[in-house]
């Protein structure tokens, strides 16, 4: 996997609390500064490649990034019978952009991100990773606040919206993206088919943001699916929590799946596949019982943040 | 999750590779030392509790033990129709035993380690792990080679085998129950409705390893199949690998395993659940691709090792 | 210097500042807890053997724990042109009491440790630091809090104070031995040829500290002599101020060294030398500057800590 | 001294042996890369500034690049009466050449390093290193192998050598810079008053080495005088071996080495000082013994290494 005998003496240290410690060895650093909003480092791992790193933690490594864009992007659209116009908060490397653009069926996306210079820096030095979705016509992209931006727009006027933020940590820019008044304002703007879904931080390093976040979203929507995908670069699972105006994604069978995909010229996952798709919400049954019974409702008032 | 304001200067440390590090907090130490086969170091995290160290990997934590120890067990134990003779390889800490044993058909269980110095610290420090079980009457523990041991016994004796030995590291006591030439001791020694299922490594960090195990065991048994659990404390997701004498894990439907789990009265999982069942057999698109196109197989004379 | 082939994942992490951190493999943990006062840890280290731990930091290693205790006890001691009652606070292992006692003048050494705990478990775990020196008829344990104690002794009544706390920390048991407030009562239980001294934390990466522990001294008594030694497991030099009621140890040449060592019968060190004895305080000229002009005078209202 | 509260997940790693390592938390890495000869990685640490690191090996960083140059090079150029003509081999960033530079006697300073690569980012990066000194008229900068340029050398023609190489590693480029043959170059190159110094490593962790060369340059001199110095940053003390033709660097008492400073106008010293010259050589016991008994005469068959 790796040139184990070379000499590297950099590292890059993740903390999934402060009693779990990763240290990722580095090739290189291209680039280490901080923007008005966060600490920026994109760096090349010797396991995972390329990968940005947000406020010190893993934003998406060359590795494994499409485990988890393909994961949190292909479940809500194909549950949605037709998405056409879709708004991403978020997923600055351009990545998840790329999966939304992969259904043929999308006719705009508005991808909003906050901080110009982490989009600026990827457009850069993520290539690989945004594989020129910046430049798709279909594609356009708002700096500002997203929680600001989505308010913007008019009511019942989307099909998919993606919420890619960075955790929610104390004095970071996202906490206000975990809330019940930003999951109102995300139903209202959704149409009748609409379907949401938003990265909902680690299962078990913080299992109960995780809980509140998917109890808030059942607060709102009356429904909500949550499911989880392991990625290698975060030494943890990831969960997501989808919901939906009406429908659930359970109904779906993997003959559905196929030919939604396949109508929508979708090819080359390599993660998610339409056998996948119904196994992916199924849980374990500590998991099932951590959602229902840890957790609380979050408001603007009382954020939830991430144990760091 | 933790005392995280507590001063507490020690640490595990966890090598993926040498490029990624783990890094445990630990509370205290109860226990190291060298045996006749391996380092051994029973510590207590602040995020995982009371854990079992194996040439510095971790076997297995309070926290998340049944995580690893259902999904290794109770897939096989439910394939099979009616497991009455079981036979286990490793599993020092006794809580493999203690998930067999609580199938009610299963009228013998034989454990072998090939480490009584481990055997005996699991027993004395690891109560909350075997509750037991190297008490129950089922069980008859035999020190020794764990492969020697099950050559000598009859062909055609046992219902399931499961191999929970440590992994495969140059020098360490399990390269050869890795190989060929064991998994076709292990197949002679089945009945004709017989399982087995062996753990087989990290799924991202050893891939090669993996697919190098369920490659194997498909040449002996005609058939395989993996599965794998993301587990928190290895910071990483398991592999498994189950083939059959005769028939398919992914035939037996939610209703079949509910059924066959209420007949022996197994109760109080927390993990592994009828829902369950025929999903951990779905891989996601890479990992199919993974298993069947890389690896090679694996024999006495040209062993597998993980790439630590 | 060390097995460096054999596994060992146990790691003891000792602070400098949050940004230069030390990593020093174990052997094994001989003892883990917290007493009242402090977390307490008793290592055996691949590099430096047996060692004692307190609140996260080294206090001593049995590769160089001589290097520490001779350089904080006999420059003091051979300062005194006869030193029959001393007094020492702190000092749990029991080491700086065996070098003080190396010198035959002394007919008295009263330790005062505010850690029963600590002093029991060095008394049982590290015989190979102390030496017997707890069994010495010339040596009085007292447990209890060193100032106050010691402002119970007598005014004018010793001849030696040596000061062997831990470093102050925030929150812990030795703040309030760093103040102008404590010195004067130093100052006024010596004799006319009284001499104190105390260790002064690291001189680099606490220089404010030290540099605020000389000041303070030399308020009090109107002169300090600063000098250090380094010691390799603390990773860094270790700085100690001396001051005295009369004469400076600078005066004092080699030969009047050597005669009083001999008169003492004191032999065996590995450390401390005559010729060494003047060269001590004579101190590189970057450390003579901010020992002058960085600190300040620390009291019991405005302690002063070091920045961990 | 440092931002502590800012996020900023980038270390550095310095191993002084296997099992006892130093992690930096870095503010930015200007430059990571890999030269012909070694790797190279320049980055700005929290605790230490702006450091140059070969090989996983701090060479110097800004906040005490000072002590360790002084140290290497006054105490050698004092002790000579009038030194003209030096050659440096190693010293990449300037610094070396800086001080060498301060002593208005010399007429030409020949510095050689084997890496082009190397001295071209110092020249880049570190200006706060060498402010200016490559441009300084009197150096002559060659791109070699230090041994076949000073080789080629004529005889009697040099009144200092400064040897400031990486340290010996197996596959490094300096191995050969610490044998007994280099070392009678040396000899044959130097006037009759002629002075070399060399950096001998770190006088804990690698003592043998420290010890050998010791030994090793005594063998060919018929003198050596060992010294070291603590560097922070090196988080170790650092040794330095110094040879003459004829004379000691401990006859010149503080008066002689204020004139010679005085005389060849060297001021702004922040380290060494006339007061401290002669301290310097005085060692502590446990150290004169080892150099004494431990180590080896070191030949080109068989190198020394530190143990890394």
């Amino acid at each position: 996997m790796s040139d184990q005998g070379e000499i590297a003496p950099l590292f890059l240290e993740e903390r999934h609390t402060k009693n779990t410690i990763v240290l990722h060895r580095l090739k290189r650093v291209l680039y280490s500064g901080r923007t008005r909003y966060q600490r920026v480092d994109v760096v090349e791992m010797f396991d995972y490649g390329l990968s940005l790193v947000l406020d010190g933690q893993i934003q998406s490594t060359a590795a494994d990034e499409w485990i988890y864009h393909e994961t949190l992007v292909h479940p809500a659209m194909v549950t949605h019978p037709k998405p056409v116009d879709v708004l991403l908060i978020g997923g600055g490397e351009g990545a998840t952009a790329r999966e939304i653009l992969r259904h043929n069926t999308v006719r705009s996306l508005t991808m909003i991100d906050i901080d110009q210079e982490v989009i600026e820096l990827c457009k850069r030095l993520l290539g690989e990773f945004h594989q020129g979705s910046f430049d798709n016509p279909r594609l356009r992209l708002v700096i500002g606040d997203g929680r600001a931006v989505l308010d913007a727009q008019p009511d019942n006027s989307l099909d998919v919206i993606v919420v890619d933020a960075t955790d929610p940590i104390e004095g970071g820019p996202a906490a206000l993206l975990y809330t019940r008044e930003f999951y109102e304002i995300v139903r209202r703007k959704l149409r009748g088919d609409g379907v949401m879904v938003t990265q909902a931080t680690s299962t078990f390093y913080s299992a109960d943001c995780y809980a509140s976040v998917y109890r808030t979203i059942k607060s709102v929507f009356g429904n909500a699916y949550a499911y989880y995908v392991w990625v290698p670069s975060f030494t943890s699972a990831w969960g997501f929590v989808l919901a939906t105006r009406r429908g659930s994604p359970r109904e779906l069978g993997e003959e559905e799946v196929r030919k939604r995909l396949e109508e929508r010229s979708v090819s080359g996952l390599r993660y998610y596949s339409p056998e996948l798709h119904r196994a992916l919400f199924i849980l374990p049954a500590y998991l099932n019982e951590a959602l229902e019974q840890r957790g609380r409702i979050v408001t603007d008032d009382s954020p939830v943040f991430i144990p760091i």
